[in-house]
């Protein structure tokens, strides 16, 4: 099975209002809820495309009862979330229906203890023996030490995992020195890493501190790879309109999907810039649209060239 | 013991923020939760003056488990909610830090079932029949007929229990028909039933309406009560400053153990005018800072005139 790592999951709620405006008060016409954070979007995905896969990371309180309960509905996705004490965080959309435009607000996530943190790291050990490849996704909740995913890396190479790394900010820099199989930093994240605003600079330069490869995911700019094998650029063939939250979390379940099956990293590429795509355009993050993937995964142009063996 | 009735409980989850900019996203410093819900508040008023208070009403869901948890945290009330399938509804106040204004986003609430309807009915009048007052706080959640409060002010006339009616729009037009005891409505929903921005005048209209009692709160300009024994002001000696929301709720304590205790109109509205402003002192609804209703409770001033009998 393929491991996804979420340490601060949320129970992703999302509000419609006629207008937001500061200081007032509305009435909410409209209340959707999910399971949220990066990795469990991510296993949604590599539950759609037919893998098995495994979540785990954190649950408690009312809102992580109301995670799992949710879970459980996702044909495919296996619950391994870790028990804490603190209550799972909400995250909070609002959507104006005048602008289409969204506010967020979200909690910080429960305080883990230094206990339950060892007991994660126990049971992340166990299920890497099972593990084909695992995805370690998102921010720290308080009380995770800031060089938790480093440590989550060399336990994974060290039991012969691929390991791919997404999160951003400290946690970002000390989890790419231990050297991850692949990286998947957005422009924000790869602009903070490395001080470059130059996307081709910056994945080299990120590269060098670390990763075996770097995917930068540059939004309408599509991806940018470096790896041991070569240099690409893919994009999709035309601009999709929809919501953008969760295609950075599609492309991470591309690219894993593309590595457990051995695909070469051009293939590989096609497959996560087409589900990257056919994300923005399905309602909620973690979700993508079949016809939408089917057809543009043999038309994204990836350009570039392999490095000779 | 005093039955308070609230059909549409709330979670209330306060979000403290740096400053709120809509279409931005925010990171939550501080999360507050509790239970809420205008007769809830009432309830814990009440507990805090020493009388036994038992609530009801609606819960359900993850919320609605989570509502029931913290009312367990709370001395001398006892919860006597009646479950519905559809999740108790959440108010999020967001507090942004910078200005000290509140933005509130509320839910609609659970829609009640014909059969959770009557379900509700049935305890409810088996709850009048050891109650030595009762209160009919908040609005209706849907599925719930806008006549409701109408026929639970009936059942309450009929079992012998006095009965308070505290709502707002078509629920308390329908409501006042049945001629409740005491009516409490706020400026804004005294000008809504009776189409008059003049207190004293929509005072007395609401009276006309049915109701035995009208007292009326005015924000800083006190109560105004109209009585089969006479009309009153009361206010408070001073303008404090803090949180208005559920200083209403203080009010509508005030006026119900000062009723069952036999209190004469004006040392009730006493009571209950030291509640409100005692209220607005302590953070949060339903709580009252008790040195500020002591200090104020004889410094109230209550102007009138009592009927001849």
């Amino acid at each position: 099975m393929i491991l996804t790592v979420t340490l601060n999951t949320a129970l992703d709620i999302t509000y419609r209002v006629g207008a937001l405006r500061p200081h007032t008060s509305h009435r909410v016409s409209e209340v959707t809820e999910r399971a949220g954070g990066k990795g469990l979007n991510v296993a949604r995905v590599l539950a759609g495309l037919g893998h098995e896969v495994t979540v785990t990371g954190f649950a408690g309180g009312a809102t992580g009862r109301e995670v799992r309960e949710r879970l459980t509905a996702v044909p495919g996705v296996i619950d391994a979330l870790v028990p804490v004490t603190g209550p799972t965080r909400r995250t909070v959309a609002v959507v104006d229906d005048r602008t289409g435009d969204t506010t967020q607000l979200n909690e910080p996530g429960p305080t883990v203890s230094p206990a339950e943190w060892s007991a994660f790291q126990e049971a992340y050990d166990t299920l890497l023996a099972s593990a084909s490849a695992v995805a370690l996704c998102g921010s720290l909740p308080p009380g995770v030490p800031v060089g938790a995913y480093a440590g989550l890396v060399r336990s994974a190479r060290a039991a012969g995992v691929p390991v791919l790394l997404d999160t951003s900010g400290e946690a970002l820099r000390r989890g790419v020195a231990a050297r991850p199989d692949v990286l998947k930093p957005n422009a924000g994240e790869l602009a903070e890493l490395t001080g470059s605003h130059e996307p081709s600079r910056a994945t080299q330069d990120a590269r060098r501190r670390g990763a075996r490869a770097v995917v930068a995911s540059l939004g309408e700019g599509g991806l940018l790879a470096v790896t041991p094998e070569g240099r690409w650029r893919a994009a999709p063939p035309a601009r999709l309109r929809g919501n953008p939250t969760g295609a950075g979390d599609a492309v991470v379940a591309g690219l894993l999907s593309g590595l457990i099956e051995g695909l070469a990293w051009p293939d590989r590429l096609a497959r996560a810039t087409a589900l990257g795509a056919a994300s923005v355009v399905a309602p909620v993050a973690g979700e993508f649209d079949r016809g939408t993937y089917e057809e543009l995964r043999d038309r994204v142009a990836v350009t570039g060239e392999a490095t000779a063996a």
